[in-house]
């Protein structure tokens, strides 16, 4: 670790400690009590700084970065409101347990108590989506604070780490000294009564599932994932959310737990153990009327072989000896043969299933497709290899930003944003800085003009057919969303389609070059 | 008070209570779990439902409602997520003294333990933003719980009521009964000791700022305290920043307290007491180094005639009472004659005279023009009659989205949007609202293509000129951003000028017809 020269300011040995341990991607959005810590950036072109117009586009960016990258990148965020602009993607970062350090600028330290119009409770707006939280004392105490902060967002299996930096700690100068070294804990190594309740549960011939999440979503351990149920006789099955899964031709066949309760259901009826490889119980996504909260059946019995915070690759490993399964048990692997292109109006379908189609090798694909991709993985099914990125938390406004961090993450690989209308105008000013870095993002706008899931679930939960009031709350047709013109305000190239034969010659133009290119698909009613 | 028929749900009971008790307008951005409330609200077609396709427009246009309305809107915000997209502009409402009553739907009380994806917990989103939280226990209890929130919003000088509506709560059925009727304490009586130190303050011959905010500045009491300030020799002030002011020829001409420190110590040097009129001692918006917080001289003596809570009015029609002002002395009203029309390229500052110039009768300015309208007062002097409503909590993102809520509030009358582009940005959304509510709003983005005001903070922190990375964190440039291709894909007629000449022309169009049109005015570099 370098020292720090005794006339630097906390500013500084911020910067230094999130360089030496790692961290040289800032996604930002700074205003006045962040100026010291913008200007110590400045001093550190090793630092690579991406302004986001609004701060859900940072830390949705910070949550894709991580994703690909894994390490984590740092935000940089104005006081109060503007963490509470970020926190619907920190929400969604949680769930998706990734790695996320906040620089949250604060007052100086003796101005909060004069309760300036732009003063709030930062510390208690940013526990509800962090794991942890810490305003920085004093500029002495930088070095420390922000080694702990990255400890705590890398501890397995990643975690929301908010370090608050007021302006006076940033401005102050340190008495120098060497820069702290984070103290990541390794990930818990699997527990051997755990692996041995597993591999008994798994020999016992019941009707068992085996669930997972996390780093177990990886080609590799899925190959063990999918060895052991392939020996077993379970089912390997993915949770409904995960943070990055990798997927595709050649790569183990995994499904995840439908998003629909009535699916979800049936989809596990009849399971009688289901083994936790890092995931947790499935639970409905909301309540409905009459419907359960859980979704196996009652008498289920419930296995965990790894908590969330355990080395999952070496869980699954572990089991795998343990059952003595053969070399020649081979894996569940996508052999399906591409499908035909289809023809004619595009839907929701013909969209996925052409984009499935026409991926290029080792694409990152980032999804909020919503109501529109609900069937996405049957439909893209023999698609080339590719890291399949969706939504976690439900807080919908994730799919642009996120495609921001996968592309600074992975600068030689194609990124696809497949996004549904209505979310990506949450975040839309995402595409901005897309342009401003030229980031290889091809954006799919999945283009109905409504919230569709809304009138779903409206007829769902019982409320019937909506009316003139329902319908100006879930209609998106008056006036249309324009989203070429969106994007060309914003700096990206775009084209509107609405046949299958125009969306091919588009995104195979789109996929070739480099650079952003959106696409707004323009879909074919029901 | 309408009774509720027995077999109402929840749902309906929040409707009736909220349309028996005055509200009759919903800013919403629904989810699944609000959609019980949806349905009722569909089959209410005395209540407005408007749609705004983020949180952060939702909030904001609330805001601008009750400022115009004098009386509260509901928003409908979705789970966590959802209000925490909302919570900057509840707090620049916070700051500026709204009404606001938030519903937040939250899952099925039976269905939060479970953890599903989209939980987090609400109150303690709520909390810093928020006067009064609570979440609804029981179908039975929504009535009396609404009212208690429109109570705690509408108390003086106007609060954030924040109800969370679980989904089971709100579709569960109701026994019945009366809709509750909310119990709005009256604003506080002025203390006549407080009005009798007051008038002894103002007759010992001292330098003396009369500060006053809320409901001080309408043009009546705003006259009162001229009369008071002409008579006493005082100065009249208003707050830095205050949710509505009514200005313009004929009315009262008052001054705000200055942004920048430097300038608002400047003003207020020599100033030997200071009369608060429901106002704070004045602090500075930021600490810089070397700088203090507070801006009156540190002798200053502080006298309050009214805290916040109090009936302003009241207050100085007692004091001009207890003063013994002649009816003879006359408030000093705005008679400047209106300035020529600037010619060639535009700047800030010939932006802002010629609107002035041009602005209709009894318009109303929502104001975000942040840097580029720092002298925007002088610049205006003379203008015709307005209200204007000015962010009020630092919290960019606020101006398009207020000026929905003031449109709506007031159908006759044109509302006018002075934005600043990067700011703009964080909630442009709402001129989809704009076009789909056919609001009469014109819109003048100030287009200077960077953080202006960052440049300089960045300058004032003493962190010298903008380097690279400081650069790419503070420069819109890079792409610019297209301001009229923005509007029209969200379905705002719109044209960029960049002369005094062409802004005239476009402007005076967009005086003329109804419906939302925005203007990109291309500010010239310096």
């Amino acid at each position: 670790m370098a020292p720090i020269p005794s006339s630097t300011t906390g500013a500084d040995a911020l910067c230094d400690t999130l360089l030496n341990n790692g961290i040289d991607v800032c996604f930002a959005n700074p205003g006045t009590s962040e100026m010291h810590f913008v200007a110590a950036l400045d001093r550190k072109p090793q630092m690579r700084c991406i302004l986001g117009l609004f701060e859900g586009v940072v830390t949705g960016a910070a949550d894709g970065y991580a994703r690909m990258a894994d390490r984590p990148a740092v935000t940089l965020l104005h006081l109060g409101p503007g963490l509470a602009n970020g926190l619907a993607n920190l929400h969604n970062a949680r769930r998706a347990q990734t790695p996320v350090v906040n620089v949250v600028g604060e007052h100086a330290t003796y101005h909060v108590k004069f309760d300036a119009p732009l003063t709030s409770d930062i510390e208690a707006l940013a526990a509800p989506m962090s794991h942890w939280v810490r305003t920085i004392a004093a500029s002495d105490a930088v070095s420390s604070d922000a080694a702990d902060a990255i400890a705590a967002a890398c501890s397995a299996p990643g975690h929301i780490a908010t370090l608050i930096l007021p302006a006076d700690v940033s401005w102050g100068d340190t008495k120098g000294g060497r820069v702290a070294k984070a103290k990541i804990p390794p990930p818990a190594s699997p527990s051997g009564d755990a692996v041995r309740a597993a591999a008994a549960a798994l020999r016992n011939g019941k009707k068992t599932v085996i669930l997972a999440t996390g780093s177990a979503l990886r080609a590799r351990p899925l190959e063990t994932a999918s060895r052991i149920a392939q020996a077993s006789g379970a089912r390997l099955l993915a949770q409904q959310a995960n943070g990055r899964m990798e997927r595709g031709a050649g790569r183990v066949i995994v499904d995840r737990v439908p998003f629909n309760v009535d699916a979800a259901i049936d989809d596990l009826a009849g399971t009688e153990q289901i083994v936790l490889v890092g995931s947790r119980v499935p639970v409905a996504f909301f309540a409905y009327p009459g419907k359960p909260s859980t979704l196996l059946p009652p008498a289920c019995r419930i296995v965990e072989l790894a908590s969330p915070d355990t080395d999952l690759v070496q869980a699954l490993d572990w089991l795998a000896d343990e059952l003595a399964i053969p070399a020649s048990t081979r894996p569940l692997l996508d052999a399906t043969p591409p499908p035909d292109l289809p023809t004619g109006a595009l839907t929701a379908r013909s969209t996925i299933v052409t984009l499935g189609r026409m991926l290029p090798d080792h694409a990152i694909v980032c999804d909020e497709s919503v109501s529109s991709g609900r069937d996405l993985f049957a439909w893209t099914r023999g698609a080339p290899p590719h890291d399949f990125l969706p939504i976690t938390g439900g807080a919908i406004g994730l799919g642009l930003p996120l495609s921001i961090g996968a592309a600074v993450a992975c600068p030689g690989r194609k990124v696809v944003c497949l996004q549904a209308d209505g979310s990506g105008m949450y975040t839309l000013q995402a595409l901005w800085t897309q342009a401003r870095e030229r980031l290889d993002i091809v954006t799919v706008i999945l283009s109905n003009r409504s919230y569709a899931i809304l009138h779903g679930e409206l007829r769902k939960v019982g409320a019937g057919t909506a009316g003139r009031n329902a319908r100006r709350m879930l209609d998106l047709d008056d006036p249309a969303l324009g989203w070429v013109k969106l994007a060309n305000g914003l700096g990206v190239e775009a084209a509107a389609v609405d046949t299958v034969e125009a969306f091919v010659d588009v995104l195979g133009m789109a996929m070739k070059r480099p650079g952003p290119f959106l696409i707004e698909a323009v879909l074919a009613p029901g």
